[in-house]
């Protein structure tokens, strides 16, 4: 006999909680689509040359390599031929170069899958753990417009998502990179001064500037001032996103294009409808270093900021071109629901209380087998989700196993049921009771759930 | 640059088809929820010490390791620490093991996750597929009429794929044994005649009877013609069904038990309304050795027999006793979606025609740019999938891009729509084309997509 386990580092969900998960993933995948995204769906392993081009790094590391027992049995030199992926960023970008003739340009695509990380082991931390991206990609040329659609789905996504209020805040990498020309702040110190603003959340404004003064960077105060006073820049409300944006004044042309690209997104997320208390600027997001050209996107729930960016993203410049001759311009976002479930859960504003079964047809004796299986057939044709009881139990019970199953409603027909064409509908969330014509039974029920979906 | 490639062996669609198979998962999916099945999600890769508690055998041979860098780098002695699932009902074993006390029982699962075996590469053969199981698992006891609901869950699966006409067949392995017994077969001798029966499909019945006849099996031939003879029964109709079942008259008690397990499945298929023609007897279904051990399903495209099974199962004593002192018998089934995807491909039985995305929403000129974001927003809030046009171009080629995309409708609002407060709808898939109301825009092409769909 073997301990049955699973390894450390996944989320493995109990079928309640799986509804739930489940519920998320599809809700962002319906919201996916109503923008025009199409599914992509990659294989779990790449091969290793095509996957790992770029030179090593951190996530290189974290990378599982697949073994057949054929070659594992070899024990040949260099790496193994499969790998797992660790982003759909990656496979996205070999799909569109594999697949570049056959694909039209925007390409729309949504993917939601699970990906691979070799992480340290600790709370919170997932090895397995579902990203659900989508990305617009342009063949030589992306329309701006389409990094103003995306705080729009952003806005979607979380709306239906009902998991609490929320921001979408964004910041232009032009923007950035202009203000530290103007300051000159240039070439590689750009990225070096960047990656420590990227620190502030961390470590406070005090340690920042002592770092930035000192001497690994010799900025003059004044200079570190202006980072810092940048950096504080956060919009409340659409006039004042506006406002703030033109009171940093004319810049250098990247400085200027980036604020103008702003202004745009902006006025074309008002344009949508989107409420104003829903988006933000704030110039202290940074987001990486190298992958990220234009706006960068961070998303966070208002009563939680503990828990971070929720979706983030941006657009780049090019996608493939380690694949490719082709240049891929792109702007994409992903969420990582494994994590932010796990977080929803732990903060308990995830309610897993309902099942997916919308009725218990139960059965009282064995004369009624019959007819409680033609029922089931009944309300499954009109579109209901029904568990059929398959031996007979006292009423009481078949109720209790219902409510403990979180089944909300459940249907009885018995002798006298039948003589009348009718059936007893009970609604565990309510209490309510009611014989109703047999006819009428899945519209009884449908209004309940409608009702209480409205 | 390196060349972007997938690993052999992986079935990687593009966006039509994958919304083709997108919408074969959804159907399979519905209809499992249809029938009170709780859906189950397990990690891609188990402990391989969990996964492979069975002596070794061909499935062993065909597993996936899995390695982190950290692993590989060490080179250590004995397997891997993990290994990819190759099925989803070893995963169910021990998820049923290890939350055994928070489950349930009759525990109703369904589970629609990739799996992965090192198959030899050859045209039609996967090495990541997807399977799309239920299963229900009872503790020490399950009624048999979960049995037979099973096929009324492959008929219900089956006519909404609307992939042809089918037929679901079954055996029962008690009534099987039992013959063999009536015949003087017993013990292991049993096993290898199930086996060489089961090759009747390829090798033909006078081969199949010279070998049991011959030196290994010594059979007398009136012994082999009953067997073949048994083999060969099949029924066509309801009434049909019944009538063979009782032609075989009385045997051992395992005989009589199989015959009249297999009447009340057909009753019970009778009482849930599923068409005679859908369902059949066929005494020659065997499936596997040493799982089954009741009732066995196989089903069938009537106008392809070449594609073999797409949906089989059956029932089994105990499922997860590597894991768990308790007796768990349950009865389920699969289906291998994504050979059953390409195979429906190749016989050019499935459409990959339509876009998920319903209507494109155009720009003829700058002006009317905040009046396609806002005419998309209405549309995806009355539930519409909708893709905006970002940039102006001419009529002609807009409808050209929607028709290539397999987009259906297009959306139009100029200045004269916006005056009149209107907007200009065309079904490409009729030619229509109409003014309407603002307001009515939704609901007019809602109708035409029903219309459609009815």
């Amino acid at each position: 006999m073997i301990k049955p386990r699973t390894p450390p580092g996944v989320m493995e969900l109990l079928p309640r909680e799986q509804i739930a998960f489940q519920r998320m993933l599809d809700t962002i995948r319906e919201t996916y689509e109503s923008f025009g995204f199409l599914p992509v769906e990659t294989p779990v392993f790449e091969l290793s040359d095509v996957l790992l081009t770029k030179s090593g790094g951190e996530t290189e590391r974290q990378v599982y390599f697949v073994q057949s027992t054929g070659a594992l049995e070899k024990k040949g030199e260099g790496l193994p031929e499969l790998a797992l992926r660790f982003d759909l960023t990656v496979p996205l970008a070999r799909y569109v170069a594999e697949h570049e003739h056959a694909l039209a340009f925007p390409f729309r695509r949504y993917q939601m899958q699970r990906v691979y990380r070799g992480e340290r082991a600790q709370r919170g931390r997932f090895r397995e753990f579902y990203q659900c991206d989508i990305d617009v990609i342009g063949k030589d040329v992306l329309n701006p417009r389409h990094d103003a659609e995306i705080p729009a789905v952003i806005h979607a996504v979380f709306e239906r998502l009902a998991i609490g209020d929320f921001t979408i805040q964004f910041n232009h990498r032009k923007l950035l990179r202009g203000f530290f020309e103007g300051l000159g702040i240039v070439d590689e110190r750009q990225d070096r001064v960047l990656r420590e603003l990227d620190k502030l959340d961390k470590r406070g404004e005090a340690a920042v500037r002592e770092t930035l003064t000192g001497d690994g960077f010799t900025l003059a105060g004044e200079v570190a001032d202006k980072l810092l006073s940048f950096s504080r820049v956060r919009s409340a409300g659409h006039a004042d996103a506006l406002e703030k944006l033109a009171a940093l004044g004319e810049g250098t042309t990247q400085f200027n294009e980036g604020r103008d690209a702003l202004v745009a997104t902006l006025e074309q997320l008002k344009a949508m409808g989107i409420p104003e208390s829903r988006y933000a600027i704030n110039l202290s997001i940074a987001r990486g270093l190298d992958y990220y050209t234009g706006i960068v996107y961070e998303t966070t729930l208002d009563a939680h900021p503990e828990i971070g960016s929720i979706c983030s993203g941006g657009r780049y410049d090019n996608l493939a071109s380690h694949y490719s001759k082709s240049r891929l311009p792109g702007v994409g976002i992903s969420i990582g629901l494994t994590r932010l479930f796990w977080q929803l859960c732990e903060a308990g504003i995830i309610d897993v209380a309902a099942s997916s079964v919308d009725v218990l047809v139960g059965l009282l004796s064995e004369d009624d087998f019959a007819e409680a299986l033609a029922l089931s057939q009944r309300l499954r044709g009109g579109g209901l989700k029904v568990e059929t009881q398959m031996a007979p139990k006292k009423v009481a019970r078949q109720f209790q196993y219902a409510d403990r199953a979180g089944i909300r409603f459940v249907a009885l027909r018995g002798e006298g049921e039948r003589a009348a064409g009718t059936v007893t509908l009970k609604d565990l969330s309510s209490g309510e009771q009611q014989v109703v014509a047999l006819d009428e039974a899945t519209a009884w029920i449908d209004t309940r759930i409608k009702g209480e979906a409205s």
